[in-house]
């Protein structure tokens, strides 16, 4: 093995989800270590969470910055090689800008920042920096998600016509954001998530998987957004039709009031003779319908000589032995231990530039929303 | 059993496929005969289609016209007492306002005429006259339809937030009505069937089925409609914005282009503490999602007791005997023939106010589909 | 259309379930009618059900004896051609010999009669008779089972080696026996259902299904069958080991205490190169599983040219309009319509031969089940 | 964090499938980590895979014998505490046994030992021995499945009577064995794997599910099993009848050459009011079908208050986020940690007393297949 890549964490302090998602995403592999973090704005508690992951209590800090400028401080072979960012949105400018600037690499969930400005100028940071940079667009990481796009691209469905994308969810029904769970607090916060709401929430993660499955482009968007919760401060249900590149017309749901919901983001992609389903709740499983023949259910498994070389690389077991949410978010990861190690180059679709590209979805949507004109170009 | 309900038959000639549905919804239940018909404009096929139905030939006429002309000399006791209209939708008007004129019931399928303007001269003749009206819009003949609507009616899921109906399809993924294929041909031909395609075929479906179950009303539309297949003349995909009664917002999507698809006609309607789905590709089941507890799921049957009475009344099995399509168009048939005989009325949903609305519906949808203003009302 | 044919029916009084069924299945395509009766041993009640289905008083009886005698005083272009038998078991032989003595032919519910003995001596009478005879081994009727032996026998899935078919059931959980609930009593009493219980009612239809399908026949069982109810007096869960011809092994499960379970019959066989699976929960769905490439999930529909002819011939509707019970049903009534106009012939599975079979399978599986040998040849 | 656990592993050498998964299910909770190994009996690949992990070379063995002297030798809080045993079923005794011997705690592949007199030697040795044990039967680490058994045992479904559990597999349809796949060659070699194939490869996995979930004991079984594949060694399909305590009657099926098949165990338990169902092709879904009313779908999330607190321990994300086949194994490790920190005890089902049971089942089956009396007990 060539040795570990040290990360050092920006947020992810105790009870955080995301953050512990990031962790078991970069232990699964055991291609990465948790050496240094920034977990909390605490001190208390990032030590605390320090301790908790074996990290020395002196290379725990409280801020992005204070942790850079030790870590710089260190031999190079001990010093952290890459941030992991997981805070809320509002800090993530400033940890990925310092991280360019001190030469780390970067892996960030998504979005990429709180506003449009803000992924521009990281945009040009990182233009012409050694940095490396990946966004955790999960979904993205699904073997069976590569699987559609590829198929996708070698035309297997012909010339595509129709994408419809929707992403389901029932949690944020009742104002919970009033009852102090972190959660829903600070993803409802203008402030630390951003003008967008659900929309920069989920609705993110649905277009980026809209793009890079069908491999067309979104030109332009029409938008109905609501926010049915009393007192919530953004949206949290959206309808979005979209004018998409070659003439694809593409449906974009977003919500997180459909109650009773889990996470079900499916995608369907139709072209000229077939079309493929990809279903979060069941996510081994990709759905060939054909125009013509029966539907194929094709499903995740190292050993089904079926599937394409890149899809089986991105699988751990044999099919018939699910894998999840964490096997995909490892999946972004391993592409960035690839990268740092030369190995391979980060994939399309978690990179600045399809940062970029949800983040003026998001600046249409919104636009949009309050126009009375039908289209807003983005 | 009160002697059967006697029927003339419009359309439904050899080879037409609703007509044939029209017959075995009406024979399933023993409740309704067949005595007459103007089959076809062609006096041979309209015979032949007569004596393969036992009709006799002298009461197989070549018009709507012609037919009602004959049953009126006919002894009352002998005379057809109902219509089934089942042509392409440009003769619906005529044969309607015929029925209306002589004294006949009318059961024609959907949608009620070609244009909105028919359909307003239609309820107008309606009105007053002793002719009972049914449109046979198929989903709603479907027992956990009602179960659903009544559940959201009773307030099993809280106040209403968001509906999203899709009804795909995909056997006009090519270009069929050159084919020669008579089911394509009428139905892209607007002279036959209209200025809508798609959008008047089964976003009429979709369209009924969302008010029919959420029990709001669609105010206003915003629409992306195209024509995919070259050289046809109507719209094959339709994706729609919906702003609906109560601050409900909707979406509906009907293509016949989404590849591989077969009929799956699925609804969600989502309310403060639950959601409903209903999919035609499992019609006997109702998944009523939970936002605190766990999804469940109804089934259809006449031993479940935990379906409301009218439910019940509309299955002939019980549990775990699948009830299909011939089933649900029958359930249509059977309120006609309870109103014929004064056993009850007919149900909500399949009047012609109902028809009225869904052509509302579908003239603001193509108006909004050429306009740059974003919502038309409706 | 050649005139309907003329059915006289034996069984199927007031509140029958089998009964409505049957003549459902006659009328959906508009085949038979039904003028003649036996419905009830009470004159009341097969009168009252003889006024509720249009059938002259005069030809409402209170026995099979009854009825034939006095049909047979009616010319022969009045005269009843054939008797649908729907009574309890124990009225079977009874009803079906009288109509081979009288040139009558017979549908029959399943199994064919109460006990082994009375099938093997209605096969001799059938045999040199002009009577046609065809039990309602209703998940015969289904097309997809059709089609799936047809690809079975077509090599499809190579050399068969496992079959495994499952039928369960929940109703009879509790004593429902001793509630007066009219399909529990009888079901449970040997008196007229026979010495098999579950075993008799539903293992039958498990048992003639996985002849069907598979080609192949059973020749020994070892079983384990119980009655968990407290004082049922015949079977209620019954778990059997199969040996099979060509070297097949089978695993056949039929209960009515599994409780929660509707009516989900089940069957999978396996070859050497792939398998299928249909299931009366999704009945126009046959799912192909194969050794090396992708699961093909094969739909009904009229219009899919990869179903064989036959399979076509059996459905009423265009892939997507779902058909279900009734729909099975008629199919067999639509067999022996044919037969009778000399059309077509009765299908393997549905004769007395078949009847035979199963009788043979109860009769060994009781056998084996009080007996300490493993197998029990049959 | 206390430190991570030192773990040696016995196999798991270059290409093997589950040494694969345990080293991911140690790295996943960041929980354990591999310090030694006897990775394979060839000096070159044990060095080579001790490079690709981390291991320093000179404690890369090629025998558990000599990995655990030179153990011994260093200083106890640099050695390892527990081995992880992945080796051929052969290898299994004497490396445990060693283990015992010098003090190790044990996690242990499945089945136990190569044969029951092997298992009942090692369940003496571990007696009185401080050495922790566990068995990963995979299975019984999935968070549903706890879920399944806890509200079995709590009464949910009422008195238990009918357990059915079937793993159908189909990879091993073709004699795999003898195009050196080296899962299927030792697998399918007594020598390595024991005298039984399939029976003791995934029929064990199936029994210890069953006995867990219910929390009944098999008494005795009846079984055909059978090798289906020319010049196979070992059977490949099995079907047993179980007796089980209290009157339960059981199934249990395993099969290997049910071509098309992947992985999908199955398990169903019926109470006298309701069942459930569990399948590994939705591990995040537990099914509750219930005697009166609706079914209810229960589904893995740490937020899902209804589920047992138990449950919700074994998972490491909210609702709607799927975990999968490494997620499980990794619960059973964690299970090992806790009970090495002092923090928990090994769960039941997972011990030597469960490993004993599999043994004795495996035997009687054997015994049974070659026996004319029906049953045989274990």
């Amino acid at each position: 093995m060539t040795k570990k890549i040290r990360v050092g964490m920006i947020g992810g302090g105790p009870g955080a989800f995301i953050g512990a998602i990031h962790r078991r995403a970069m232990w699964l592999d055991n291609r990465f270590e948790i050496v240094a973090g920034a977990f909390s704005r605490d001190a208390e508690k990032s030590r605390q969470m320090a301790a908790e992951l074996g990290v020395d209590a002196d290379r725990a800090h409280t801020s992005a910055d204070k942790l850079m400028e030790a870590e710089k401080l260190l031999p190079v072979e001990d010093r952290i090689q890459c941030i992991s960012v997981v805070t809320p949105n509002a800090y993530h400018y400033e940890a990925c800008a310092l991280a360019v600037e001190n030469g780390f690499h970067i892996v960030c969930d998504k979005p990429p920042t709180r506003t449009l400005e803000e992924t521009i100028a990281l945009k040009e940071l990182l233009a012409g920096s050694p940095s490396l940079y990946a966004l955790t667009f999960t979904y993205l990481g699904y073997p069976m998600v590569h699987e559609a796009r590829s198929r996708v691209l070698n035309g297997d469905i012909g010339k595509i016509r129709k994408v419809f994308v929707q992403y389901p969810q029932g949690w944020l029904s009742t104002p919970l954001e009033k009852e102090e769970v972190k959660q829903a607090s600070w993803r409802t916060d203008p402030a630390l998530s951003g003008p967008a709401g659900c929309l920069g929430d989920i609705g993110t993660h649905a277009f980026s998987l809209a793009e890079f499955i069908s491999g067309k482009k979104v030109n332009s968007v029409c938008a109905d957004i609501r926010s049915f919760v009393d007192g919530r401060l953004v949206d949290d249900d959206v309808s979005v039709l979209m004018g998409m590149s070659d003439d694809v017309s593409g449906v974009l749901l977003a919500s997180q009031i459909m109650a009773g919901e889990e996470n079900a983001l499916t995608i369907k992609v139709y072209g000229e003779t077939g079309g493929f389903q990809w279903s979060h709740s069941d996510p081994n499983t990709l759905i060939h319908m054909d125009l013509n023949g029966p539907t194929q259910i094709l499903r995740a498994g190292q050993d089904n000589g079926y599937l394409s070389a890149q899809t089986q690389q991105l699988l751990r077991t044999p099919s018939g032995h699910p894998e999840g949410f964490i096997e995909a978010f490892s999946n972004i990861y391993g592409q960035m231990a690839d990268a740092i190690v030369g190995n391979g180059e980060l994939g399309e679709g978690v990179g600045i530039e399809a940062g970029e590209r949800v983040m003026r979805f998001v600046d249409a949507v919104l636009t949009n929303a309050i126009s009375s004109e039908k289209w807003t170009e983005m």
